[in-house]
């Protein structure tokens, strides 16, 4: 079992938030309200409230390229709930570092799945919820008012339930054309128009091997270029680059690979290797 | 008289901001270091920089739903000023449990209103502004520089002179067409599409009585459901709802209404009651 | 010699970041978790994430109207960097009140004239960085670590090797037609649609004597206003302002100059002398 006293030893209790309640609505001010009132002595961090409106892939893959970073024992608050006021479980996810606060919908399988120790609740103590608790705005009631008294080192056994499972994340998978051909799907495209796709530096290795020559194609356009750094490239051209999730991502020196391809989410593209 | 001392017991004072500045210039930035450079442990809160520029309404709106969930001691600054060096007063607000900072333009009227007991102030004392004082930018120079100052400690009685009244804001009221029948007005749409209106359940119950069955009449739609939560509505269809204000919301689970309805503020719809 | 001890004594350490990076993606939360994983107790304040993608003009702009409302002992952040991974140098420039951490550019130019002292340090001292140092995001892996460890009180002679220059930035300048005229430029538009130009309270006074009355012709227009404030102009017109960092902007009372005048970035004007 996992030995929760020890995640709190931390000077200031650290609480990220990562939502699609966007910047300008009073929604995440709230949050913070709701946070800061039962913790004023907590640090409360915007990963990103940005994300698409209910596009739980999104903040998921936002979430695995950016929680790794953050000192043991903070607090990862994660609504993009299209799903509040529904059947769908309120939770939390303990890990051996971290604790992650949100619906049950998919969006922490990604961390789950990387974990080395994790238990899971079913937040059910409404003595730890504001009153009333709405049935529409659960990232306040709920999700914000647990991750403070979990900072105040709160049990996370008195929050709620132990269960045994979370809901898998349903991302789109690379797919076999033949021995040497597969087919990629842009997650992604960053503020810079860097696409980034689901091919992963295994799915373009032999086992224990090394990483096979490969090109992409998308579009009408072959690119055969892999670097290391986005200033490598000349200026304007289409290259591959392994980005820091460790996920084939398509980039421009100086551009955006999202304009010039006209690429966007859920885009498929061919991989071919050149064994 | 309000005993301000009690107010300043928080372990650690917090400062929220609400402004019409935008994210992309450095006049936000500016303001949190003048706080900062008074008042370096005090905890610095963004409620929202996207209020749309010098619209009042809004701000007040957005205030609104977000001051409450804050620690008593919490103080509000809210900079959405179109009227910078004119003859408006900058002035601040001290209710029984929060302090409000910002010009008198009728932003802080609705939070007045709800108070238990107010206290304003013209504010006057020099000695604790930023030196000199700009034509342009009074919420750098008065309004942080006050708020940390305030959050230090100072009496507020020492910042200003005490005067009676604040601005009203001119909000549009719902207008009663016959018995049955009124007009309500958009008063935003926030991210998701959801059009907050000017319309309170106490517009559509019988004094002392239960809410009244009602319709919605909007563009060319009739809206009959009253939902209690987002997902409870089958995908794509319009709602009513309630919204955490008290005031009457126009929805669409996982879609916009602002987008269907092609609606935005200041429309006008007809609420008919069904008794 | 800085005495950098002096500089540690505030009370809790502040750290801004100025980048490009934009809100919507997990960079800027990553830099906040490499940070917070090093200094717990730091103050991470966001100047803006919303620099146009590699534009160093308008970093550099907005880091000089921020930079020193700060307390003294402030370690500013500025991650614009086209040129990740190429040989670019990564600098932290100690001036007598403030340490700025970010690549050699051009960024830092303006600020470093306007400090009475300054010391260069090219980061060197790879076990304040993190590991591995990815090629493709050194504002993680190298800045935010820097500055976290700064913020510790580590000595910037540790952190790296004194050098004696850094890049200039190049602006572009105000260019004389004759005795009575000169072209200026448009530097950027801010949220309302000032435009801030770079032509400053010097270009246009005698020296040692007042500011000469002048005029400004963009586009078709002639504007001889020149306004104090704001709200002193009529509504939906034109006039000229001395912006807070003393260069001349052309604005509208509640309206947007840049619409109006269609005008944005790099735009040329003249301006007039009428002595």
């Amino acid at each position: 079992m996992i030995q929760f006293d020890s995640m709190f030893s931390a000077a200031k209790p650290i609480i990220t938030l990562t939502t699609d309640f966007g910047l300008g609505d009073p929604y995440v001010g709230a949050m913070k309200g709701v946070i800061l009132n039962i913790a004023a002595e907590a640090t409360v961090v915007d990963i990103t409230h940005l994300i698409q409106s209910h596009d739980i892939v999104e903040a998921a893959l936002v979430l695995r390229s950016s929680y790794s970073f953050f000192p043991p024992g903070t607090i990862h608050v994660i609504v993009v709930d299209p799903g509040v006021g529904s059947c769908r479980l309120p939770i939390l996810l303990a890990t051996e570092k971290y604790f992650f606060v949100g619906p049950d919908n998919g969006v922490l399988s990604p961390v789950h799945r990387l974990a080395q120790q994790a238990e899971i609740f079913h937040l059910t103590a409404t003595e730890y919820f504001l009153k009333p608790v709405s049935n529409t705005f659960h990232g306040r009631d709920i999700f914000s008012a647990v991750a403070g008294w979990l900072s105040k080192g709160i049990d996370p056994g008195r929050l709620g339930k132990r269960i045994s499972n979370l809901q898998e994340l349903k991302l789109p998978l690379v797919r076999k054309i033949d021995e040497n051909r597969m087919i990629g799907t842009i997650l992604r495209a960053d503020r810079f128009g860097n696409l980034i796709t689901n091919v992963s530096v295994q799915d373009l290795s032999l086992p224990g091997k090394d990483l096979l020559p490969f090109v992409v194609r998308i579009a009408d356009k072959t690119i055969a270029q892999l670097c290391s750094s986005y200033a490598e490239a000349p200026p304007g051209e289409l290259f591959a680059i392994w980005g820091s999730l460790g996920l084939l991502e398509i980039s421009v020196n100086q551009g955006s690979a999202a304009e010039i391809l006209q690429a966007s989410k859920a885009q498929e593209f061919v991989v071919e290797l050149r064994p």
